[in-house]
């Protein structure tokens, strides 16, 4: 990173470092335990045409800047596609988004890391779901990020155990922030032109400084030590129950919604392409096998 | 359509209608042509298990104004999924896209109709094709449309037979009207996240009035003819044709990037879906069966 922007703490090069360090150990963390859920899941017939799979990791450079490891654990017994990514990257914002950042107007420069997933099962029955948490640097600094799960069939206790998760995350921190989180992550996973949310919710926020760094930080580390909690507990819970053809066609149908929110809506998506990311890496999120009947 | 906006000619009601019968006319044409090719297919072991089909036809009205038709070919022997859409809508912009549009600035009520086709093949050795043409009317009027192909495997003749079509078309009309446009949908159906053209190119173009309705009138109802003719005629020399699983996975996979041009980039889809627009319609361009391994 340059020199120029918020080098002092908070946000200078040590909390850089260790906010980086985080994210590549949240990866490590949730792709054991994910890998160690293929090892685990009963064989039937709907599986067994599968092996139990590890991620591949793969590193990458950002022109301009940076870069980031893409973990991605393909066609497993339990896992289709799932992909844990960090990245640590820095460069300058186009003019086009000097004016959407925090920040970016009086210089351009900045700095992002995060860890980023997305998990799609092979059974309709276990959740689709993802997380992402990040820090970001311009003159300004903040973290973001949340959690949400999107099951094809809704379960009422699963998602108040998703829920509970990072209402027990967001407790410590402040009296509002699960009930701002969880609406804000409802308001925001909303598809309005099929007038559906994508999942059952779960958590987002972003922007995020209260003005005191290690308390913001470790909040943010608590909400990812929600999701490598309790997504394979819940992925766990069903993963060896057996489906009908009917529910994987449901599946399908349901991850072209996915695919709909991310490439119409989901800013995430939509900044990185356009600010030179890595488009494998932002597109691993989507669906290895999808329908629109 | 309201009394105030371009009711004397050209562009008033006489055109208006003459515009929208056309443009079911194309419907019923192409309609007509894409199911022979349902017939006369040859039956192999890789299209035995599918029936011959023809379109089903759904009518539906536009909050604020107007409606279509909708024509889908679901699931048949050569075609895995084809829509031939007609819509006559009207209404007034909002706020957000006056701007964008020429002559809404000063009247926000806009017309607008249109034939809109996208067809996905069953076999990949059988080009995804796309062909539009549409009437639109502010305080200002105008045409639009085109015909691009999508190959998952580029064959020249193919191609070079598809763009002598349009190329034929455009003559009598311009001289520059084939390279102009021809560029045009080169420039627009490019994915530069994926430093990648969509397909192998057709004819685009928008904001089309030279002053003389019947000339541009006539230019659109020979865009589209050249598409009635030409593609019918491409889908026959491949469509017997078998192919491996390792074709079909590229299809599939050529088929995930169409999507991403369509609701990352495509206006039409986007300006569709964010002026309530009719959403079963104008998602019909996705294709039913997609990878993204």
């Amino acid at each position: 990173m340059t020199d120029a922007i918020a080098d002092d703490a908070p946000y200078g090069e040590e909390h850089k470092q260790r906010a980086a360090d985080w994210f590549a150990e949240v990866q490590k963390r949730l792709c054991a335990r994910l890998e160690e859920l293929e090892q685990s899941v009963q064989v039937h017939e709907l599986n067994e045409a599968f092996e139990p799979q590890s991620f591949e990791r793969t590193s990458w450079d950002r022109d301009g800047g940076g870069g980031g490891t893409m973990a991605v654990l393909r066609n497993g017994r339990v896992f289709e596609k799932a992909g844990v990514n960090i990245s640590v990257v820095h460069g300058e914002f186009s003019e086009e988004f000097r004016d959407r950042v925090p920040g970016a107007r009086e210089d351009p420069r900045f700095w992002a890391a995060g860890v980023s997933v997305v998990i799609h099962p092979r059974s309709p029955l276990v959740p689709i779901s993802h997380m992402n948490t990040r820090m970001i640097v311009t003159t300004e600094g903040w973290f973001g990020g949340g959690g949400d799960l999107t099951p094809v069939y809704p379960d009422p206790e699963e998602t108040e155990r998703f829920h509970d998760a990072f209402r027990d995350a967001c407790a410590p921190y402040g009296d509002d922030y699960y009930d701002r989180f969880s609406k804000w992550c409802d308001e925001y996973f909303y598809l309005p032109h099929r007038k559906e949310t994508r999942g059952v919710g779960g958590i987002f926020y972003d922007n995020h400084a209260t003005g005191d760094w290690e308390t913001d930080f470790k909040f943010t580390q608590d909400v990812a030590l929600a999701f490598v909690s309790v997504y394979p507990d819940i992925a766990r819970d069903k993963m060896n129950l057996k489906w009908t053809p009917e529910q994987r066609l449901a599946q399908r149908v349901k991850r072209g919604r996915y695919v709909e929110f991310n490439l119409l809506y989901d800013r995430g998506t939509i900044f990185g392409l356009k600010t030179g990311g890595n488009t494998d890496a932002i597109l691993m999120s989507l669906p290895p096998d999808v329908a629109w009947p």
